[in-house]
């Protein structure tokens, strides 16, 4: 069979270590593939930056046309992130009749339609299994292995940022802030770390993973995002006490006809899988109808995790299993395939509610009917004696309630923050089960 | 396209599960396959025998010849179990031009290169996502998405039977028997559970996966097995006490050119994620050079989860994506892949060491001078002052050992088990790391 041309966009972290196996394990490559991947093009911004040694500068250019234009490049690999010049090119290596192979799940998330359109009206394929949790095969796993399921829930730990922060925050007492600076040390976090922790980026493979699992056509914007950058460190103990791990989950559930969304940290009993995924891991819990609880763990991110998967799509176009998958899967249709986004307040959930109230008679009592005019049912309450952060007039009240529509809560909520004696605005988060 | 006509030989536990998928869903798999599927017709060997109300009584016949002889039938999926009547079916169904999907890693593991031959040779696919782990895609994610790495280790809890056995014994304190009949009393061991408790079953299935990840053409028989039938609650409670857990783990990794395999019990730091897999789960970890360590978990075995997997390789088949992965796997060729099976005497580990030895000096002395005379280094001794199990004149001795070649350290064993004042020969474990 004829060699598969390759060109990449982008040469950085990922790109890197794409041209890497592609240049250093070529034999490896081929035999998998049953022919020869050549790598004939890198596309970059910046052509004085300096690249791996494997890298001939003979590959480097600064212009993308030349790529679109060149016919025999079967394949274009976008690394370059972003949604704008990003999607413009993909674009038009689709149109120049090129398959595109990409980790971008914030375009994927944006212009999935338009994509995808784009690629079937010129036959080609869009490949994108590094567009979430790096090297974890968790789109292969949907789109291939489930496929005699249908999915009813997807829970995620997709940004391994956080969950380092997170675990840190609980395994070791260290307070958010020192735990994020530990990230950053150890190269786990950004200088800027705002889209990881804020939930931007776990919502944006959450939408990748909705489409697969349920054809839901669903932006980073209409997902309800909660972040990890105002936890405090007595939330995590409360729930250690409870029997619960705080993890920042992505999660999307079939509710009859609705699919609930959301990305927050929710609690989660020590006893279930994700409870037990530490440090940057990754790790997604996807149940089926069929096949009951499945879990995928592994390193979410980096430079070879992440080009494991890019040129695992490389081969799976060389052998043609990608083309099946694009034309069997009909991903991200215009009318989108039946389920709905259901309304954020309507998403159910038991909740954890921790407030700072005023030490005197009648206030736990105050509380429960808030929750009760709402008709929500208290699970459990821990109400301690003295808690050493809050001495004096005020004492921290944890309740559990019952499961109840988003909504309601919130309402509940607003009262309780107005109850003469309540020291602060009430924490809460979501409680798996 | 036109339709895929299936027929079933075998209509246990995982037939009437793929049947039930097959007739209930028929949207939903004709959807994910882009053409429907028709289940033509069922074999079994008693045909008196009660059957899910889903099947018509008209599909089910004791005619094996009948399916081979039915031109109009593509697939045929082996579920009857056993190597010999399956491996001449098989061979027959392959001959007559069929497909065979299979849930079968005993026949795989016997007769896996004269299958493949076969296949190969009349141009037919043979698949098996089935035949390991139950509805775990781990053979997807070797043969498939894990494409860009030497796979260098493979660990994992393979029979959930021994799994359930092994956590009941360590987190409630049950001895092995009443373990084992807590496993049966819940359906997750059956009668004669002698297959799954001696490392016969997870064996078979490493088989599968050491020709996967390694090309390795390896029968149950060249395996060393351990199982946990002689397990002593002693010893998972002094692994407790050094921070680990002991799991029934069926491994192989690379060792330079060499494939190291075992089925044995060993003793998992506890912060290992197999450490973490609780109950009758399963659970695979691989490690590859490109994507470092991922991890697969879910049920392993029962009814649908199984037939999850069956009908997922059937919608493969239907999508074209199983032609693309058998003929680029090459699977099972006579010759192997250039790795070889390394002798068991020659797998280094580290070793876990109990023996009961006479409550008097010299004695540590003397086992630690067995261990040293070939070349053995010790890690660390726990030695307590008495032990409830064993008052009076014998004490029990604990030592883990530095990494040994498996052979060197039972010649140390056997010359410590002929040492006077050793009470009862040594119990020894491998362990992890």
């Amino acid at each position: 069979m004829s060699d598969l041309r390759v060109a990449l966009l982008g040469c950085g972290t990922v790109g890197g270590g794409v041209a890497r196996i592609l240049l250093e394990q070529p034999e490896r490559v081929a035999t998998r593939s049953g022919r020869k991947i050549e790598l004939k093009k890198i596309a970059v911004r910046d052509i004085s930056k300096p690249r791996p040694d494997c890298i001939p500068a003979s590959l480097i250019t600064r212009n993308v046309a030349e790529i679109f234009a060149d016919p025999t490049i079967d394949v274009v690999v976008e690394l370059m992130g972003g949604t704008d010049i990003a999607r413009e090119y993909v674009l038009q290596a689709l149109m120049a009749g090129k398959h595109v192979v990409t980790a971008n799940k914030a375009l994927l998330a944006e212009h999935g339609v338009e994509l995808f359109e784009t690629a079937r009206k010129h036959d080609r394929v869009i490949a994108f299994e590094a567009s979430v949790a790096g090297g974890i095969p968790i789109v292969a796993a949907i789109a291939q292995s489930l496929t005699a399921n249908q999915i009813t829930a997807i829970q995620g730990i997709l940004n391994g940022t956080s969950n380092f922060i997170l675990t840190a925050m609980s395994e070791k007492g260290m307070s958010y802030s020192a735990a994020l600076k530990e990230a950053q040390r150890l190269g786990y976090a950004e200088a800027d770390p705002t889209l990881d922790v804020d939930g931007s980026d776990a919502a944006a493979k959450l939408c990748v993973l909705a489409q697969l699992a349920f054809g839901l056509n669903v932006t980073v914007k209409s997902i309800e995002r909660f972040g990890i950058s105002e936890m405090n460190s007595i939330d995590l103990k409360y729930a250690q006490e409870l029997g619960y791990t705080v993890k920042l989950l992505a999660e999307a559930w079939l509710d009859g006809k609705d699919v609930a969304m959301h990305v927050a940290p929710v609690l989660l009993r020590n006893t279930d899988m994700l409870a037990q995924v530490r440090g940057a891991h990754n790790a997604i819990q996807i149940m089926g109808d069929v096949v009951g609880e499945t879990l995928y763990q592994g390193a979410g991110a980096g430079e070879m995790p992440t080009a494991s998967a890019v040129v695992a799509d490389i081969i799976d176009l060389a052998v043609g299993r990608a083309q099946a998958t694009f034309q069997a899967a009909k991903l991200w249709q215009p009318s989108g395939k039946g389920f709905r986004l259901r309304p954020s307040t309507r998403v159910r959930s038991r909740f954890y509610l921790r407030v700072l109230v005023a030490d005197k008679p009648g206030m736990l009592a105050e509380v429960a009917r808030s929750l009760a005019d709402v008709g929500i049912s208290i699970s459990s309450v821990i109400q301690h004696e003295a808690v050493e952060e809050h001495q004096g007039d005020v004492v921290p009240l944890v309740i559990i309630t019952h499961y109840a529509e988003t909504g309601k809560f919130r309402t509940a909520l607003e009262h309780i923050n107005r109850l003469p004696g309540i020291a602060a605005p009430g924490v809460h988060f979501s409680m798996d089960d």
